[in-house]
């Protein structure tokens, strides 16, 4: 049982979804503080039957707090984690602040719960790119070691927060009045149309998202040299990210091989309906815990047996973001009470 | 000059654009005529200043028609194709009812111009992913021969005709008032979501649009064992379609070498702005003749400096179907005359 909990950044996209799972997952806690900044202190959120009013982080916010999910931006994990940590908190932080620092574990329950062992207090919760892609890999690379993966995502706008959905839905009702899209939150219009990751380009032309999905799986798969090519585009689709992924193994392997092992893999669900051309699509994975997997078939484009084609699907706000935290917080709860 | 032009299908939204480029290109023709169904014969469409109805194409449809544009779908263009035959008509066909045929050469213009000298009266289209793919990877395995191709789609709605593209928005202000998209023409939702694409699964995990991709490139190519894998992937934007593609060459490429080779070649414009990450969008595609091209960039999992990746965007009513058409009717004329 967690003594006292915080969610930091309470009334954010992920920090609404953190509150509402905390509830539907039965998290079972002694206090629940919900953490804003001065301008949403004061808004109230209902969970679990209680009304809870977001107070404004600051320096007393942590005072108790025994554990604390960190959905705020880079930014203010940046900021806050020191003052938790002060206050003797463990903190699972949602944002890229930590990810790539040694001390930190990058954690996939899935897949590498083990690496919670060994932290200083803060736990880093993976980019939801990076996480979808991990969770339908990982089973595959277990049992025939990936040697490449090239992928091309098809993200939502709920990556970039409420106000980008919101802006979707704005944008969307604009462009069908018959008037120009303002783009605000986003750099270009996002309604009906869809571009490449607005995140810094580095020297080498990969964008910050791009680097995320690269680093973070490596980090997550203990695989430091693993071969990976991302393409990251936002797409006019609300709150579930989807990926097209080309793999190549190091033996051999066939569709019908990955179908099965994926479809007895954890915070998976396949979805793979030939005849009925049925397959992952982000409407059916919102609001849903697993990542749905597709299009599930040998690479034409690699004769020696050695290549897969898949299609996934998965929540941004939930396993892409606020049920990985969770779930990591469930699985320090039960470590701590062994 | 030709003599006497048919525009079959002439009310569909490739049909529409054919028109409208045939006076925007200023096409030189003797006659016009415009062919439709028993539904569309009798609607009216004004090119180059004189209103044309559309007349049923039926049996004396084609009589006297010395050149025909076909964009009527595959099952019209086996109708009818022996009929514009027999009237002595050259057809440019825009389905995919003849294109894998032997004796049917399938033509971009700024590719294989040269597969125009040898027809038996029908040419080819090639499908419009095909064609913005190969638009942009032909410069390049010009240069450097091209290995492997791993390409996903993100696929306008004007692929599936107007019909399509009404369904987008009619679904999109439907699921704005807060009610379910209910789909018609598509077999899934297709506002706010996204879908593999709907063509039947072949034997092999590849649906009909992939097999595409795959097949015309090589034919177009004139590389009948080239490396390809495609995925294709139909998403809420209008009329243009967008390809990440993964490249892999015979011999180390820089992407300053391939944005100087791709900056020089026709039908290409690059958009590949790191600092004011502004690269090819479907928006900025709309209503181009050029294929925009950008995220020129070396590829981080083929340490060999034999990788590439691109993202490219190609309006699919015009280069990706109609213009395309409209530059293979140009050269015939321009071949005809010499």
């Amino acid at each position: 049982m967690i003594e006292h909990l915080a969610i930091l950044g309470a009334t954010g996209a992920v920090g609404r979804e953190a509150c509402g799972l905390v509830e539907e997952r039965g998290l079972r806690f002694g206090r629940l503080s919900l953490l804003g900044s001065a301008r949403t202190a004061g808004a109230r959120i209902t969970v679990a039957g209680e009304t809870i009013e977001v107070a404004e982080a600051g320096k007393s916010g942590f005072d108790g707090v025994t554990h604390a999910i960190f959905s705020a931006g880079a930014e203010r994990s940046q900021r806050f984690a020191p003052i938790a940590l002060g206050a003797g908190a463990v903190i699972v932080d949602n944002s890229s602040a930590f990810r790539m620092d040694a001390g930190v574990p990058l954690v996939i329950p899935e897949i590498n719960p083990d690496d919670l062992r060994h932290h200083e207090g803060i736990i880093a919760n993976p980019n939801c790119s990076a996480l979808i892609m991990d969770v339908v890999t990982w089973p595959l690379h277990r049992v025939n070691r990936l040697r490449r993966i090239v992928v091309s995502t098809y993200q939502a706008a709920s990556g970039a927060g409420a106000a980008a959905m919101q802006e979707l839905v704005d944008q969307s009702r604009a462009v069908l009045r018959g008037e120009r899209p303002v783009p605000n939150v986003f750099p270009h219009p996002i309604a009906f149309n869809l571009f490449s990751h607005d995140s810094s380009i580095g020297p080498d032309g990969y964008n910050a998202e791009e680097r995320k999905i690269i680093q973070e799986t490596r980090k997550i798969f203990h695989e430091p040299d693993l071969a990976i090519s991302a393409t990251c585009i936002r797409v006019p689709v609300r709150r579930a990210h989807s990926e097209s992924i080309n793999l190549t193994f190091e033996r051999p392997i066939t569709p019908e091989e990955a179908r099965e092992i994926l479809a007895a893999a954890p915070g998976i669900r396949v979805v793979d309906d030939a005849e009925s051309n049925r397959f992952p699509m982000p409407l059916e994975a919102e609001g849903r815990d697993e990542v749905l997997v597709g299009r599930i078939r040998q690479d034409a484009s690699q004769p020696d047996g050695r290549g897969l084609g898949l299609f996934a699907c998965g929540d941004q706000l939930r396993k892409g973001a606020a049920l990985n935290a969770i779930q990591i917080l469930e699985l320090l709860a039960e470590a701590e009470s062994e």
